[in-house]
């Protein structure tokens, strides 16, 4: 932590930072610079917390320089981490792709899709059971019951399955059910919901916010792992900016830095990134290129009568041929697939 | 809802969108351009919700005409709302401002705080018991013990109290203290909490979410209203850009943008859109003139140590100060205060 | 400047900083952190722009302390500056209005609205004779004829003129006919323009372009007196964001920021900002209670009809009205109109 | 175009809409809605451009049907456009690689990377004599000798040589040097520079603006075009948006989006889109996987001493090795490289 002092900063405002500093046992470094006066904290920080520096006289501004998530950073855990969802892992070897239907409309619906993606050569099925919408008109999901449907499909296919939860009563129900946690972006700040999933110890698929940054989105993994629980999967899925031709922008580049800031393995949404199918197919490609961990995608029996999202939902042909596409692409990039 | 297809489109892609239009006891209304051919859907298009006509053969894009809103809408509620809360009322002649800290620390702090800003003028008192904070390792909040001292604070001096909620857990306590709920701006899609908030009857401060639209933030106030509680006050509080000078970027516009569109009474925060003390007033003076119905200004008995946002907070002689500016301000804007 | 090692940083990395810095002639001030090892350079840092120390081993990130921008800066120029631009004058006492069309459409229109604007109270015409516009398509400008009204209305009425300038070849026909140049948005770093403008001597008004950080207009203005003319006047006029109620994002946050960093003189633009006529009157009377000394604001005899930015003029009795209301709240804020 | 009425809207001010669009010769199609009056207009609608319809009585919004660029959009030309630039190709069977130093800074420098990149691979070389630079302080580029410098690399080498333009100046020195001009991301929307380079019949490349929407980024090629000069290749170089991790964030979406919207080529520049030489690497691959024509890599013979953008450009291994991993990549997506 670096405090920088105005230029022309009065001596009894330097030494008041000073004191405030060795009040709280940590060392000051004092650097007179050419205009302006830096101070240097030396020692944990944290004791500073309750100190608001930057409205102390003469000080121009406060500069951090460790990042505040420490469980998920890669400086003080540099093995990739490798995180076991059902009979599968993410973060190792093989690549993986979650599929399904954005919700979950009915039990041949689910059962018809688990048997598609499977034999495409999906390892994690994917169905949204509590819908978060933007309005209050739109279908909200079909909720415990929805989770039965996904229960009943991993024991019949085998693959892992993955459900959004949005309160703790969807969490409460969804551990009996379902192999691992999805935390939407709408909820990536939802602190509260962050420390319950935590609680449970099953793997969590944290989503980034619309407009979250990268290092947002590292501190709310931060709150999962505090729990005791490191198995978080990072899922990009596109930001907000100001261009509209994809509903979302998707942020390519999140994938080599978290590569480079945290171990946690990362995979890339096309389908939400995007909100258009005739984009998924490329920009999948591109996300396994670049590097990500796994891809989620999804498929419908039918788009054109999905009840959420069916825009962007590819049919059972459109993801074979797909993986298909995907596979030399994922060797070359040396992961199985 | 307008369905425009692509220049070309086959006779039988047409065909195609009328029948889908008609099989659900609509009119589709053809027009023929020079260039393409136009559909529109003359009734209610809700019947159309279950079919993704964006992705049926050449079509090349869907209008909405309508906005997805309806009680939250201006065009069928014409008069504005007023809400009451506590002895006081948002979006009638008075001018409010709302004011306390960011973290309800103590009882000692609170209760100085209640008494300055009643001693300003402020009619509300605001203080945050359950804190959302981007690290978990920042102050969480008194919880429940938070919302004691408000209740005290209000029985001593008459202000209204309202503090943020963050769980269905905080909601269940927050109601037996407080005159009214406030949902951050990290939760104002977190749906799950709307509904919660609007099945109490209390008033909700909608605070709008760091990358929300103006159309999501006022469907989000639906999903309180559709509740059966129209006693929502939408608080505009800075939204996520690439400018780094402030914290947030205040998007003053919205206040009579939100005038146009919807009957809501609608306040600003210039303390969390800026999160810099020296930027509060200026804003603050500039929301009264745009129109807005009242502010949320942090203050404190001592920023400097202040457990969150102690640099955005006013001591009190600043609030009195502000406040004492803002008048006559008000007065021309033919505002009580 | 502050350079950030990595933690665990090896000796020879952080010995290979030292000896770029003080083979530059600079001290370089080391401070040996709990986590990381921070390294200060003291003395004149320009000395190291050929240096790319952010890519040297071990080397985590380079911090910068002081601005880039100097004669822009309010640290070394704290008076505010004044600036003379025909027989009136921009950043003291008075505050300012410049209006008239988008585009010089004709002789008369601009004479009547030269006529219009004056009684209304304004003090500079405005108008454009060359056009940016998106497409290739729409009107581009009547380019020398219309400088040569805009001069003709300048001796009928007094008003002082300026005129958007888009090439060389603009700048020289411009000088001949008005008061002071204004460069536009979509030029902002369009830095042989800003250059060959500072060269006139003129005043320029220089919008903030669609994506400029405040620092980077800073910078930007930083080009113009750098060619020794310091009479510059920022104009804020809306950023890009992902809002599309208004056209941009009215970032009138950048007023009190624009006070804090530099001594030079702000207005705000509401017109260009929203794109919509109806938001112009309550967003010019925030651009007076936030402290701007000017608005620039679009009128036109007959919007209907208006070449180019119609939708957001004004009508004179509009601008007349929008004057009466404006000047009780400039004297409120110790401003004379 | 489509007209959308405001509910309620009165039977004049629909009536005054339908003669403004016949009075121009046009016809306008009623769609009488359940809740809005819909009016399309059906003929060549810039008839209707000086007529401003959105702020007509109870007029509630426009619609655009149809783009505003024709000669850049893919429905009228359907077939991918090939830009020759001398020897090589761009938007046909090769793989493209444009490489070079940022800044010409030496006649030593540039032919030393000339050699460098052509052993490489790569078919352009790239290099800036005139250099936009947000702080008049920075090296701002050796001007028409560096333009003499890339002229003798073209000849010994036989690469094609392609160098930005900031000014009608550099235009006109640049064509008697180089085989193809660059309008730089600053300028995407500097008009009058690109009617210019449209002027000069050599291939541009014309980089996105740091805030251009896919549409305006395409209107700007349209200005080119217009011009009688079709050779226009399109250059992703990453938008503007909140985070900060990288430089910008490249929209690798825009290259399906373009190739669904048009039918010029289009390149990615990881360099610029990141500022970061460590992400260089995955954000190439991912570019050659997502369907892009070709890439812009800086190369420096020692980035540590650039004199400009030092920190993202790859040394001549760094080069190398991308390059001979980029291959089997631009292979296995049908390109030969």
């Amino acid at each position: 932590m670096i405090i920088v002092m105005k230029p022309n900063a009065k001596k009894e405002s330097i030494q008041n930072i000073i004191e405030i500093i060795e009040g709280k046992g940590l060392t000051a470094h004092i650097s007179n610079g050419k205009e302006v006066t830096i101070i240097g904290v030396v020692g944990d920080k944290s004791k500073l917390q309750d100190q608001n520096l930057e409205i102390a006289d003469d000080v121009d501004k406060i500069v951090p320089v460790t990042e505040s998530y420490k469980l998920a950073n890669k400086k003080f855990h540099p093995e990739p981490s490798v995180i076991k969802v059902g009979n599968t892992s993410i973060g190792g070897d093989e690549f993986i792709i979650m599929s399904g239907p954005c919700a979950v409309e009915s039990r041949e619906q689910l059962l018809e899709t688990a048997r598609a993606i499977k034999k495409a050569g999906a390892q994690i099925l994917r169905g949204g059971a509590y819908k978060p919408r933007t309005s209050p008109y739109a279908f909200q999901g079909l909720e415990e019951e929805g989770l039965k449907f996904m229960k009943e499909a991993r024991e019949e296919t085998g693959l892992a399955v993955v459900c959004e939860v949005t309160s703790l009563a969807a969490i409460e129900a969804a551990v009996k059910y379902v192999d691992m946690l999805q935390i939407g972006a709408r909820n990536m700040q939802n602190f509260y919901l962050l420390k319950e999933a935590g609680k449970t110890g099953l793997p969590v698929l944290l989503k980034r916010g619309l407009s979250a940054t990268i290092d947002e989105w590292l501190n709310a993994s931060e709150y999962i792992i505090a729990e005791g629980n490191p198995n978080v999967v990072l899922c990009e899925r596109g930001i907000r900016t100001f261009e509209t031709a994809t509903r979302n922008t998707l942020d390519i580049s999140a994938v080599p830095v978290i590569k480079e800031k945290s171990h946690l393995p990362i995979i890339v949404d096309p389908s939400h990134a995007t909100g258009v199918r005739k984009y998924v197919k490329p920009l999948a490609k591109c996300a396994v290129a670049v590097g990500a961990d796994g891809l989620m995608i999804e498929a419908h029996p039918n788009p054109a009568i999905a009840l959420s999202d069916g825009p962007q939902s590819l049919t059972f042909p459109q993801l074979n041929e797909l993986c298909s596409e995907l596979r030399p692409l994922a060797e070359l990039m040396g992961k199985k697939f």
